[in-house]
């Protein structure tokens, strides 16, 4: 259960303060010449991310190449890397072995295994997302070759300045979109492109919900409200929130479909996100990921430690007041791997 | 990608106006003597609800049992069934053979397969969920051995019965509870207890949006508002509304955990809906589905016919005006199936 | 571990003497004029075959089509399927109830699953191959289009009217042969080609060896007799016995390789049936299953019955004497799921 | 395709002259401390065969862990481990570049792949096989706490020094048993134990034959011979080659058994090679895998090069007379591993 994926799979690995995370990229197509200063880039988007809402642990996400790649140009083989831990001041932790940390994963993998790694939250750290963001550059590229864009960001983020004075933290939601789709992908039944892509989410720390175009709006509209009317697209294209959309920011559909002419067909608005029955229509798919606040907070809390004992805590390490920034190139990374995979089932 | 689950799999077949819905279990214990009455009243709940809410199709919804079975103890092997297709007048749909219904899966279908069995809605059909229902009355009778309980109920709907005098639909919001669970259950990374909830519900028609515990609303608290302070439960448990809780409403944790001795930990608050790095806490789990109105809707709509043409229409045909009330069995046979596939896995 | 095939898949059901044995095929293209007479004919060689080897039960083997079909149409949708189970005398085999029969799988069934269906072998009998037959004709039809042929023999039996007379079997070995495979298929590591034929041939009752190209005969050879050269098609082209090969019965390569251009290769000889690395060179795929006697003879055995007491049997029932006839269709009809389902991996 | 096993799975990654070779083991309880210097001389019985056998090339075969284990014990999470290559002569192979050697996968992963890694054969080297001892060696010692004993030999070898001397190769058979094995492991249909080994054996490199029990013989006899007969394990149970055994070579059966009391029972003869109907019967698994000789010969022989042009090679590099003796502990490695996995889906 350390794999996501069908076809074009990450298998991860590591402990946040371990020797090193990484992962095996399995079913990525050969002969692909890999741009590895993107990749760096996505990275840093993750980085820079970081240190805005303020952590402080310097680690510099290098990427080693271990297998896959021949001069840079992908074998067809396991693409296998992993960044090394370096600044891991385990000390920090030694406080907190016996405590559990309220809302974390520290009595919920004891529960399980019977044992945690205790430094910095182990397995269950954020830092164990990593090779997701690498997984999802490589997909991205892939992508972009298909003319498939996939673009994320915060649209809701509680007052975090605020909440750090505090020794507090905030939650946020961040929206998604995925430009460029063909009609015809995602499985039904048990294959949803909507059912993938939310277990894809629900596999990032924190995030407690998932929506797909209007989402949750629309258990409160009425049929006549929800429904997307099919319209001809050379008649003009609106958007979601009902503009118009230039000739150039339209997408060929039909690519997918087998023996059904392209004939311009999309909806005039999105209340779906872009899937129906569980299959894309065409239209831009769009959801939206809601996120908790981070657990440790500066503020002193009740907890128990491993013994049952009623404890106060004071989380003073470097944590980030809010997932929100670091999250966006996650859901990005998340919804790139995913529609790459769909793609190739389909 | 017709099957759900790991080890314990269902994989169904079926389209709404073929000769027969069923499916094939697979991974279901041996020597367990099947409550095959039980498997029918949950048909039946699924029936009754619809009845109430006025789809007129009458399937006696027999369940035909074809293997797996030796005097209705189990053997260990496939256990398959199937639910013929009886009143299947599909002459209602030739009108609609040439259009694109809105919000149906029909053009997503096209796209995907070329054609589509276009009589009822064909394997995008409500009708195909019949056999998570029998498949989820086998696991409730598995997991009640282990005193697990599962409960749904609609704790949104709109206003069906004014919205069918306008032709319309309405769409609404279940609710279900886990009760009974060990902490322990679920897998980290990427087959957490949420991403298997989150897949399995995104399985069912018209669901559009997930949410666990306080949901969409976490990523508008504060830290310490969202923490769950863990408490002993010895001197009293609180539910997620913070009212007491009897004795014997409390619950054995630590069945899975190995090597953590039981010292009746759990939560004073459930915010996080029971599970906490993907992995279950032992306190309820609590989870929210939001459902569109159902598309097809007696109002004329405008819409394309498969030539791309402009048309309207309104679809007459025997529909429900709310999915939810049948919605609630079938929230609570995924539930039961994902939860004993988690137990099974750990 | 009921369904066999990543993409390609079918998952099958039913017991011996059970109200029918069936399976569902998963991963079917859509658009598909589906023969059904064929897929009859190959049910009828295996009833031939069976008759000839002196099986008395008389199956019409009726398939009921339940879904994946309209007009005879693949939807792209799961197509299940059943046979029923008409002439079950299970009477017969009531006098078998509590006996371990040798080299059956009675004893460990009951071992695996703490009770077993006794009537006419449950799920161990050869009649659960059968939906095995209808999704190999299936397969065979896709591949013909894209001119695979795949035909086996019986190249090993042992006398079998002379064993009948004894009251004794006869086992044996088949050999099958794959033409007209682009070099490419199969995958390195976990998924070779032959691997994957291994599984699936293992999967049959009584087989108890298998081997590619010259097999065990391999394990004595010096590398420079096992070498297969490689040589330029245009010069003419050497089957496995060195003879030559007509320009039509030769066949395109490198369909499925990338970026290589078709250079006509092949090799000389085909020591290697057809599989170095893995993956296929494009020369006939050829195997050999080795098939044990079948376990059920007339002649008196000792055998222990449930409560381990010695006893005595003679297997009066109606059996075939030899496994092999029928046989072929069998692993003609696996060869063929396996070759698809490379072929949609790749 | 480079994942191994259902609950028990390595995924591995490497070619043989990458940056590393190594792999993912997933599903490995937690809280077993696991003795590294066992590994460590699995490995040294991979590399003293080796040096026997006089491959030259010095790796020392150093294994770095990377996560899932601390203070050396599980934790439950992936362990991920590699090993460097060090001393990767590449230049060697240069000349190898554009040929396609006579019965390696340099044509079929170029036909596959669009192009290779050529440097020591890449992906198909047989030190990408380095990862199955290391996951071999964890499996190993979690079945010996459960008195299961994996034992592999050369049962068969071409005369090494003479074809070295000739500048040729030879091949070989090794025979392996598995001891302990409670009755009840494997899974009818598609996850026959006889199958699941014999897809992870096909995985070997040179791998062209496999069979269990007496195998290919089997085809040859008659029911009555090949028929094991039960028999009352208290009146002293016999070994396939009809020795007896004393009490303390015994094992306890019926562990997986469910409902069924222990009563002893076992086969007099072991021509099934313990296992019926898929299932092991509690009987020694044995079974015996063909190598085919290691095709890289100093002989002069004619092939082709990428551009189809016919040309002579004599492959001087360092390179085994045979791959008998570093088999064995593959073998058992695999044997171990599938072992395992069959026992945890039990």
């Amino acid at each position: 259960m350390n794999t996501l994926g069908h076809i074009f799979r990450l298998t991860t690995f590591g402990e946040s303060h371990g020797a090193a995370i990484g992962g095996i990229i399995d079913g990525c197509p050969s002969q692909l010449k890999l741009d590895l200063d993107f990749i760096d880039s996505e990275l840093l988007r993750r980085k820079t991310a970081q240190s805005t809402s303020a952590s402080q642990r310097k680690e510099p996400d290098k990427v080693e190449w271990l297998s896959g790649l021949l001069d840079g140009v992908t074998l067809g083989t396991p693409i296998a890397f992993l960044v090394r831990n370096k600044d891991a001041r385990s000390a920090d932790y030694e406080a907190l072995k016996d405590i559990y940390r309220p809302s974390h994963a520290d009595f919920t993998y004891e529960q399980k295994y019977g044992l945690r790694d205790w430094r910095g939250g182990g397995r269950a750290s954020v830092r164990t997302t990593l090779p997701i963001v690498v997984a999802g550059a490589v997909a991205k590229q892939i992508l972009q070759e298909k003319d498939i864009q996939i673009a994320a960001e915060v649209v809701y983020m509680g007052d975090a300045e605020q909440a750090r004075k505090e020794g507090d933290t905030v939650g946020g939601i961040v929206e998604c979109c995925i430009k460029g789709l063909p009609a015809g992908l995602g499985e039904p039944m048990f294959g949803k492109f909507s059912a993938e892509l939310a277990h894809a989410m629900f596999s990032l720390p924190a995030v407690k919900g998932f929506e797909v175009g209007d989402g949750f709006a629309l258990a409160r509209m009425r049929g006549s409200e929800a429904n997307d009317t099919f319209i001809n697209q050379d008649a003009g294209r609106r958007t979601r929130d009902g503009g118009r959309e230039t000739e150039d920011e339209g997408r060929r559909m039909g690519d997918v479909g087998r023996g059904v002419e392209d004939i311009g067909i999309t909806t005039a608005t999105n209340h779906s996100g872009g899937i129906q029955g569980g299959v894309t229509n065409g239209n831009d798919v769009v959801f939206r990921v809601a996120f908790k606040p981070i657990p440790s907070i500066a503020k002193p809390q009740q907890t128990l430690n491993r013994q049952g004992k009623t404890c106060i805590i004071a989380i003073k390490g470097r944590h980030d007041v809010c997932a929100l920034p670091r999250a966006v190139v996650l859901v990005e990374a998340l919804a790139a791997m995913v529609t790459l995979d769909m793609w190739m089932m389909t």
